[in-house]
């Protein structure tokens, strides 16, 4: 690891401990050395606040003047809700600016670099980019798409069974397993399931740390027939924002008694294979809803498997058989012929969350 | 890491490498270190031949005198086809001796130990014992039991699915994983697989690797139908020896057919769920058969897990998602109602081959 990457992954590290909290914002770090002296450091905290190069300027004062900027994004070339970075930048009196990757948005995509070069200043882009663009996958997906970004997540047993064939499924991962599962409820904006896992579970889809606090992030449930029960938790339970999905002609009565509760609702239309979830993602991103954790069912990973609809997925795996041919399984509702026709993914990364292990894996 | 398991991690890694080869027998490697120096290594190369000890006496002739010998399992007091290893070392002159753990083998247990420690040599049992356990875990298993050891391989897709509908399954894992495989039916005695599985892929079930060479272990057929195509690669290729597992009354003249091809027959009764499997473990042990890696269908593994027959397994996750309702899975056969009733396993480890991950776990 060289200087600059070692700068690089300090100013990565700065950024990913915003991780969440920035929506529909990036993460972003900054961090200025001068003479081998880090005498800077920032990040973008909120969307709303300062980037994360204002605060490292903010520090490093006149030490500034000659030293080198280290930012594990493309600084801003439009007027936003703050001035344009790249005009800060090109003021601030650094000889040298290493950006580890070009910021996706339309709106910036090469200019916030260019102001900085036109002005003499010596840019260095791509150390760490991989990184870099992993880090802000969920942005780099809403600027390129238009739309949220889906991260699948399940639980199985070790030979590939979500719940036994009546549906039971408390537990099968650990306490460390399902932790952290509630800091990725902390980090996304919403949570889809489809209406069979809260008739089946009737889980109340809330954050729940250990030490208190975390976000809700809004509880969004396919439910074509409108069958919620009144007396869910997703209805019941009012931390948390809840928005069914349904169609039009969705019974105005029951939709009435759940709009006293609070439930807000989105019609879709139904295509051959369900609701037109393409249509969804778009209506929810228009909604300010930058990703969407998939937490539920067989036949709602099905229908976003088949889509293409999903980005990431998070498998978690207990150590534990279970076997039976009618126990649940990850997705149902695809059926071919030869193994040729598997959907191919690539495996990213193995953890451990106490006995569990957890497999992260991107589509192909 | 302190010298003494500095030097008894080199005896387990020269042990490890005769893996396979020293059946029925343990793997044993040992090292003699006088005044920090390495005066003697040796292995057991093969059953029959000198034990690892006497190999590493004979390379440090003098240096013995003062010594330290380290050995991965307690050197052996009763004469089998070699004089006892515990006598020569009594009478070597090294004055220390490090053992990783006890002989479980009846015949010894501590036999070897008190036959040194009785001489006045300083002897220490348990370092690194829990690697040579696991490295001897085939021979431990045998010796305590008096059956082969099962390890339950399987290569299944990252949402649990062993092949499609139709039963296609070629391929899901890589070149990598499936050279693994060649590897690991090079070190076992014995492979077994259901009718099923002959039926559906044909299978030759030998070891094929790349630089050649290799041992084919004994195939054995699950067959209590004797359903056997006479032109299945398991009769046609006769690299290596197949073992078909029936009933008494199996066909008289089917049976000659295949006896003219150098097919044996294993008699073993019906129980309510199929053939007697621990009458059939027991049988095989008698017939010199010390592990048996069990490489087929969701019928057998079923029937092996509900048996509690299963040692160890090994699995293959492969980066494809299949989904569909009817796609084949590791364990059919058992049904439970909630997620409490799965058997438990526990992870030991998780690696790399190729694309593929593997996951080793051992029963609980």
């Amino acid at each position: 690891m060289n200087d600059d990457q070692y700068y690089m992954k300090l100013a990565l590290d700065l950024a990913a401990s915003a991780k969440g909290k920035t929506n529909p914002n990036p993460v972003v770090g900054a961090v200025i050395v001068k003479d081998g002296v880090i005498a800077g450091t920032g990040i973008h905290r909120k969307a709303g606040e300062p980037h994360a190069e204002v605060h490292a300027f903010k520090m490093a004062g006149e030490y500034a003047e000659g030293a080198t900027l280290y930012v594990t994004l493309e600084p801003c070339s439009h007027y936003g809700k703050t001035p344009p970075c790249a005009n800060l930048v090109r003021e601030s009196g650094v000889r040298r600016v290493v950006v580890a990757t070009q910021d996706p948005n339309p709106e910036v995509a090469g200019r916030g670099i260019s102001i900085i070069k036109d002005a003499g200043i010596e840019v260095e882009v791509g150390v760490l980019e991989k990184e870099a663009q992993r880090l802000n996958e969920r942005f780099i997906h809403n600027m390129l798409t238009d739309r949220p970004f889906v991260i699948s997540k399940y639980a199985m047993t070790l030979d590939g069974k979500l719940a036994t064939h009546t549906g039971h499924s408390k537990w099968i991962t650990g306490e460390d397993s399902r932790h952290s599962v509630h800091l990725l409820r902390d980090e996304v904006d919403a949570i889809l399931v489809g209406i069979g896992t809260v008739l089946a579970d009737d889980p109340s889809l809330t954050t729940r740390l250990p030490e208190g606090g975390g976000k809700n992030p809004i509880r969004i449930i396919l439910d074509s027939e409108l069958r919620v029960p009144l007396d869910a938790k997703v209805v019941q339970v009012s931390d948390a924002k809840t928005l069914i999905v349904t169609q039009e002609n969705a019974p105005a009565d029951k939709m009435d008694l759940l709009r006293e509760k609070g439930i807000e609702f989105i019609f879709v239309p139904k295509n051959e294979t369900g609701l037109n979830l393409k249509a969804l993602m778009e209506e929810l991103y228009k909604k300010g809803i930058t990703d969407v954790l998939l937490e539920g069912g067989s036949e709602v990973n099905a229908s976003f498997l088949r889509e293409g609809l999903i980005d990431k997925y998070l498998i978690y795996i207990a150590p534990k058989l279970l076997g039976g041919r009618n126990s649940l399984t990850p997705y149902t509702g695809m059926n071919v012929d030869t193994m040729d026709e598997a959907m191919d993914v690539s495996f990213s990364g193995v953890e451990t969350f106490g006995e569990d292990i957890r497999i992260t894996a991107y589509p192909k």
